[in-house]
């Protein structure tokens, strides 16, 4: 088969645009040829389980799920009996990106919070009184965290500590949807059980997609006492691979070494030099009506533009619109993305906003 | 990352023990690099519609998910409102190998009916009277049949014709899950469409996985008039691959040519090389003591074996028991299996198996 | 309100076409005016706790739901895990007469097993291994017995006590569909608690509106031990009544005393004088052509009929076809059918058959 | 059997504490005594069906369900296919007190609003775009107000009208949540269909228990394009009542004559009767440190009261709390409560707010 599509193009619109890292195409390679079991007794799932607990501690399960709206609603079905509910920040994935997935596949009822930047705080998880005797309101189970959020933003070790410990005292259980966990740790520079195993996380969906592979996320019971039938979800729920080597093999090339923080960490620091030579031209009084609304922890920038910029800059590079009420976009960048295509895009940026002569 | 299994060994366990086609893994490599619209909406999965276009007429409309429950939960939610039922052998995937998934995640009801082989015959669906005005009763709104079956029969296209005619003049729509789909079309040496598009099968699970991808089937709507929402649908089942790409290249190296009828074919031609080696040591009287249960129409064998001959076959040659209380096993074979493969294992049966001197 | 049907007109049609036992509506009367609680909270709730003591044993736990498949599903629901799967015999209310609520609103998989009688014997749960390890196949985790059967046949304890000691054995739950057990009971001339807690079932749905209520039926947890969260399912499944003091003054008036065995009793010997008088007229030649298809050890009959003698009888008698493929009838007794009813109908009867002078 | 309970105890907790309205009584007794076709086919449901066309217009169908919840669900449900949401009030009882009814058992995404009184308007729909294109979000298809509000407060028709219009224009049908309909156009002084077929209502959860039935509620279809199979979302979401007849016999006392707007009425003069005497308590200086969160539309009053006091009053008068951080209560009357009944509770509330003398 050829190609076809033009490789050498890339633009802002999402890490989901991105391919697949050499490295993860290399690694489903060489786990091709020959028999192995399927759906998950091969020899490429047994050592990345091996990997997992070098990263989470000695009792994680992982499951590898095929997508991201895939492991959200196994992990947080089988951390709730037919009746719990889970708290949210509004802006969650769960909440306005799945189609619904979790109240329509999983029967799951989501207690939303507004916040300024998709991060909750322990007070949040007050609002929904955890009453066992009611049975009219629907029982707060879970809380659900996501790291690094949907606005860029990401919870330090000691926010996410403590949301987890008021939710533990509170009786809920802690799920993070870890889609980019990686660049959360890769911001702040620390391993990823910090962020996860070392401030009381029960279970995460770990993202790989965004990561850099072609398909493929894991549900970790980071705490297996606080799940139930995950092996039965993930197969009733159409998320078992039957070749399940191809999903494990390409989560040990992330995994086992360091690519997780080098693919990761360079999608983060092209966001940082796009704001960054931004910010530069602003101070220096080059640039005009450009405004951001969220700081960049991980790899993506929230700008609002002056009317009209965003759909000239999107001729020649691709990007979404967030919030068209008050013209903000996002920019993502990825593991591909490279210091050409930020200095390309600063300098278009630069041209549509230059200021007073 | 280096290989964790031995890539020269392979056994008659399943067609989904085996790896990935060269031909597909070259596509996945052919269609990496760049950036390209998420969800779908990429050259890829462009360049897909046309050739199923080619393969399956003008109408059809297809969807990548990830794998073959998933396919059948799609398409079959699709062809309902909130109340149909769905008319099936006893022995279909969807009502014994998927946890139950068509119930839990789409809330179906399967109305099931016994069969010698797998196969429905157009009598069959008068068990289920279909009376809009009964609202106890679920009301059939499908008829769901397997090509090739899980016994490793295959329809006729004259016998898909005759299900499929009663079935309209009842007002049932017709599903097929063809996840070997291939295989029976190969074994028939007909082009796919004489088993779907041509008899009135409205939508098709159309496999891939089995006949060498990596990952990946198709919901077909081959007759866009009984489906409603399959977008929708493929995204809220968690069916959506973000780098559909990846998806989309494997079927285009599949269809795009005939590496499908190639790959099925040779899996056929190794069972059918097994069973024909045995029947002639049968019938010649070298061995003695085992009986064939199905017709071999695709690449599966059924065979009874006398006590304790299963377990020490297996000990060098992978396979797994179908019907414990008849010591029944099955032999797939699939697009790697070699003629070496197939001598040997022949052998090591004669070796079980031989007749009094 | 005036009266707008004619309340001297009864027939064989169903149990659920008698209206509400005058003791029953005079309790409803005596549990009217001034405030209760809603919800349950209330005296008669409370005092019919103590009552279901009296007939289940001191561990029971009862929850007032509307109507049968309410009770089945709440119960079901209340026994089963995420991915569990039920036994029950295909003739099974849960599996034919419910439209599908178990699988679609509770996501149960049902697993059914042809009888001749509508009973499930102790060798049919081996049709259905149960194998934790197998993430494939639903896993079985009850087995549903319905005492009375739909085909008017019951249980006796020792059957029951078969069918549950091997269903515990094999680690499975014991649930009773009991829309009809206060007349096996009566026919059977034994206790409830004969049939349910002293012979191992753990979850009983008790019918009320068969047996002369208005509406109700309760989830019975014998063994609290097999079930979880009841009031929260009892709940969500929209079952849970605000004025539930006028469903438990309806039970009260039921069981607290001897009614529930007076209003079933009187069905069951209405139905064995019909039998009886049509079984008398065949022995001694005065009628031809009938023939019986199951013992009658509740209220129900179910006979063979010549062609077209159906249809003239119901042009005075209501009753229904039960399989009309080989002119098969039910009829139905209920706590207010007349011995002057069932000696008219009798008579009609011999009208039609009468045999050759 | 005996009453267990005071009939004379009457408080303000809620309408769901008191008992049936005598004719409503009277009207079930004379449904009762011979036998009716069961399901629906009886002479009352067809007499209920010309009742409500003389309500609500030709084109309604009426469908009787236990409960609120049920009619709610059952109702939406009808109005969705598989994948589409419902904007609602952040109060609404969908969305706060059916744990979770209608995500669980029926799959439905809510997309909450929050409101200052329970009350929508015609740009809260702007919030959630309807963009068939986007299968990320859930797709709204329609909109559910509830009349008169969980607060208290009753949309005018000008206000629904305001609603529905802009709903339909955007493509979205319209449902009410009525469970106290009949005290929002009491208090308005106007026809039931002055507030839902006159204005563009498509569907409506009519309540009957807390406007003085012992259960039952109605789906009305009032445009019977907005919804598919009622009759059999009706059934297998558990809310078809075997003997219907006492269900429909109790809406036409209700709504043959003017039952509903008298029950309703008295509920509400009550209601109006204790808020206008602690007013002039208060305006006159004789009580202190009470206040009124909402206006009194319908039966239902909202207070914040001094620490302590509330849990004095409830030793003699039932009441609940509502938002207890700011210490605010709930008082509702109901079609029992006398003037005796009001005048004591004010005295009581005077005596413990009894200003500086």
């Amino acid at each position: 088969m050829t190609t076809l599509h033009d490789p050498g193009l890339r633009g802002f619109a999402s890490d989901n645009y991105a391919g697949v890292h050499p490295e993860v195409l290399q690694a489903v390679a060489a786990a091709n040829g020959g028999h192995q079991v399927s759906y998950g007794a091969d020899a490429y799932t047994a050592r990345l389980q091996e990997v997992l607990v070098d990263h989470f501690g000695p009792r994680v399960q992982g499951f590898g799920v095929f997508n991201g709206t895939g492991a959200n609603v196994v992990g947080l079905q089988a951390m709730l009996p037919h009746w719990g509910a889970v708290i949210c920040a509004e802006s969650a994935h769960i909440n306005t990106d799945e189609n619904g997935a979790p109240e329509r596949v999983a029967g799951i009822k989501l207690l939303t919070v507004p916040t300024p930047d998709g991060k909750l705080r322990p007070a949040d998880l007050d609002r929904f009184p955890r009453v066992p005797a009611d049975v009219h309101h629907p029982l707060p189970e879970v809380v659900s965290i996501t790291e690094s959020t949907e606005l860029g933003t990401a919870y330090t070790a000691e926010e996410i500590e403590a949301v987890a410990s008021r939710a533990h005292r509170l009786g809920l259980a802690v799920h993070m949807d870890g889609s980019r966990l990686a660049n959360a740790a890769a911001g702040l520079g620390v391993p990823l059980r910090a962020l996860t195993t070392d401030v009381g996380v029960d279970v995460v969906s770990l993202g790989g997609t965004k990561n850099g592979l072609m398909f493929g996320e894991l549900v970790l019971a980071i705490n297996p006492d606080a799940v139930t039938g995950l092996a039965y979800l993930q197969k009733l729920n159409m998320q078992l691979a039957s070749k399940m080597r191809f999903l494990s093999a390409q989560f040990i090339a992330l995994l086992d070494g360091d690519l997780w923080r080098r693919s990761a960490g360079r999608a983060n620091a092209m966001a940082k030099r796009l704001r960054t030579s931004l910010e530069g031209k602003i101070n220096s009084g080059v640039i005009d009506g450009i405004g951001f609304t969220q700081p960049t922890d991980a790899n993506s920038i929230f700008a609002t533009l002056p009317e009209g910029v965003a759909d000239r800059l999107r001729q020649k590079f691709a990007f979404y619109d967030w919030n068209p009420a008050v013209r903000e976009v996002r920019w993502v960048c990825s593991f591909d993305t490279t210091q050409d295509d930020v200095d390309d895009f600063a300098m278009a940026i630069e041209a549509e906003l230059a200021g007073p002569a």
